[in-house]
C-alpha cells in the first residue's frame, strides 16, 4: 500500500480515523492495589476488551479496509497463531471480503473457534514441520489474494499504533505522564506502532518490550543492534508471542525507539494472570500478561514512576485458565 | 444521620461529591457480541472494577465518612457475607477508624482475606444457628460503635445510588437512553439507590430486580406489595444476595420504582459467568452475574432495546471459578 519505512505520527492519526467506527476505544484503567504495591501510578490499557479479544483487530482492519477501498472483491490471506487470525476474519467480514488464515494445528481452541465464528476459512499446518509463511504465500498466489501480515507491514503497524495514541490521550486527560511503558512483544508490531505516538507525546518515556523466556529475540536483537533468531526448540505458554525473529520493518522502528527488553518466565506470567483474576477482575491470556508479569516481578523498580501497561489480549482457553488458577 | 424515608436525587448528587475522591468511576462497557446476540444495545456497568471489587465501597464510604465527620475516633460495626465487609473495612481505614465485621463461617475465602487485608476485625458466626444482626448490635453496644448496615440505611442507599447516577451520565454521553435496567438484588440497597437517578433521567425506564432462585423475596414482595420472607432452607451459589427479606427502607423505595422481578437459577448464573469469561474477559462473582444471566436467558425479549446491566461484584474464589468454568 505504501513504500515508507515506518508509519509517521500522522499515519497513526489517519489509522485512527480509518478504524474508529469499527473498533472500541478501550478503557485506561487504574488499580488501587497496583498503585499501592508499586508506590507509583499504573495505567492499564485494556486491549483484552477490544473487538475479537485483542489489539490485533486494529491493525488488521486498518490494512483490510485500505485493501477493500481499492478492490471490492479482494481475497485475503493471513497466517497467525490465533489473535491475528480472528482479527483478520472479523475485519474481512466487516469489509465484505473473504479470508483464509493459516493457523498451527495446536492453536488454542478459543482462537480457532473465534476465527471460524468470524467467517474465516482455516488452513492448519504443522508448526514443527512446515513454514506458515511459505504456505500462506503459495495460497495467496493460487487465489490471487492480498496478504495481511501479522506485524511486518506499515498499515498493520499503523493500526496497532492507535493503541498508543489512544492511551496517550487518555493519560493526558488524567494528568498523567508515563515514564515507562511495558508492552508485550512478539513480532514487534504492537510496540513499534505504539512507540511512535508515545515518543511524540512523551519524549523521555522508556518503552520496554517484554518477551517470554526462550523467545527473547527482540531483547537480544536490541542489544546486538541486529536481528537475532530464537532457538527452534524453545517453548512457552505465551502462544501469541512465539516468533522466530523480529520483523524487518518493526525492528527498524524498535531499534530507534525502544529501551532494553525484559524477559519473563512462564511462572511469572502465570502469577500475573492470577493477579489479574484476583485483583483486577480481568481475564488476560499468557501473551497478554507479560507486561504485568514484568511489573510484578520487579515491582520495587517502579516506585514513584508512572507506568503504562498494555494488556494486549484475553483469548485463553478455559482449561488452560483453570490450570493456571489452580497452580 | 438523617430521618428521611428515602434519599432524594440531590442526596445522590451529594453522595457523589462525598465519595468521589476515593472511589473509582467504573467504565460503562459495550460488547459487540452482546449487542449482536440481543439485537439491541447493552450497556455494562462494571462495578467489579470498583475499589474492593464491588459497588459496596460506595455506600459504606458515604456512610462512614459522614460518621467520621462527626466523631473522629468512632468505632464501626457491620455484618456482611463479604462484599460489604471488605468495603466497610476499607472505608473505615481511609477515614482512620477501626472496624469489626460479623461474617458467616462459610464466607468465600477471597472475601475473608480481602476484609483482613483492609484492616478489618472479623467476628465469625454460624449462619444456621445464629443471627448476625443480634451479634452485631450486641457488639456495637459493648464497643459504643456506629453500625453501618449492609443496605437498610439512607446514607448507604445514597452511596449505592451513585452507581446509577454515574451510569446515567455515561449513557447520556453516548446518546443512549436505557429502556430497561437489570440490577442484582439482595437486600435491595443497590437497586433502590440506582432507581432514584435512573427514574429521574429516564422516566419511562423499567427497572427489574434480579434474584437467585430460592431468594426471590423482593420479586414476591413486589407482587404482593408487602415484604415477604424466603424459606430458611433455600441455598444458592449467589453468596452476596442471600437475605431473608427485603429491607424496610429499600422496599419502600423499590415498591415505588421497580417493575416486576426476574428470578434466575444457579445454572443460568454459571452460564453467565462463563459468558463473561469468554466474551467480555471479565471476572464476575455469582451474585454479580444475575443481571447478565437474566439477559442471556431471555435474550429475545431485549431485541431493539437498550439495556443497562450492572455487574455488581467480582469477588469469587479461584476454586469456585474453576469449577464453574469446567461445567
Amino acid at each position: 500500500m505504501t513504500t515508507k519505512a515506518a508509519p509517521t505520527y500522522t499515519d497513526i492519526v489517519s489509522a485512527t480515523c480509518n478504524i474508529r467506527e469499527h473498533i472500541r476505544p478501550t478503557p485506561l484503567l487504574r488499580s488501587r492495589v497496583l498503585d499501592e504495591l508499586s508506590g507509583g501510578h499504573v495505567l492499564i490499557k485494556t486491549e483484552i476488551l477490544q473487538r475479537t479479544g485483542s489489539f490485533k483487530f486494529r491493525g488488521a482492519f486498518n490494512k483490510i479496509r485500505r485493501i477493500a477501498d481499492q478492490s471490492t472483491n479482494a481475497n485475503i490471506v493471513a497466517w497467525s497463531t490465533g489473535n491475528h487470525a480472528q482479527a483478520v476474519a472479523a475485519a474481512a467480514r466487516v469489509c465484505g471480503l473473504s479470508s483464509a488464515i493459516v493457523m498451527p494445528q495446536d492453536a488454542p481452541k478459543a482462537k480457532v473457534e473465534g476465527t471460524l465464528k468470524q467467517g474465516g476459512e482455516i488452513i492448519f499446518y504443522n508448526r514443527e514441520k512446515e513454514n506458515r509463511e511459505t504456505i500462506g504465500k503459495r495460497l495467496a498466489k493460487e487465489r490471487e489474494a492480498f496478504i495481511v501480515p501479522p506485524y511486518d507491514d506499515i498499515d498493520v503497524i499503523g493500526g496497532q499504533g492507535t493503541v498508543g495514541l489512544e492511551a496517550a490521550s487518555q493519560a493526558l486527560m488524567e494528568d498523567m505522564i508515563p515514564d515507562i511503558a511495558l508492552i508485550p512483544c512478539g513480532g514487534g508490531g504492537l510496540i513499534a506502532g505504539c512507540s511512535i505516538p508515545l515518543k511524540t507525546h512523551f519524549p523521555s518515556i522508556k518503552i520496554h518490550p517484554v518477551e517470554p523466556q526462550g523467545f527473547d529475540d527482540t531483547t537480544r536483537s536490541l542489544a546486538a543492534r541486529k536481528r537475532m533468531k530464537n532457538s527452534t526448540n524453545a517453548s512457552s505458554i505465551c502462544d501469541s508471542l512465539l516468533v522466530s525473529t523480529p520483523g524487518k520493518i518493526t525492528f527498524k522502528i524498535n531499534l530507534e525507539h525502544l529501551s532494553d527488553g525484559i524477559v519473563v518466565t512462564d511462572d511469572q506470567v502465570k502469577s500475573a494472570i492470577r493477579f489479574a483474576f484476583q485483583h483486577l477482575k480481568l481475564v488476560v491470556e499468557p501473551g497478554g500478561a507479560v507486561g504485568l508479569a514484568a511489573l510484578l516481578t520487579n515491582i520495587a523498580r517502579y516506585k514513584n514512576r508512572t507506568v503504562l501497561l498494555v494488556l494486549s489480549g484475553g483469548n485463553v482457553d478455559e482449561a488452560i485458565f483453570r490450570r493456571i488458577l489452580s497452580e
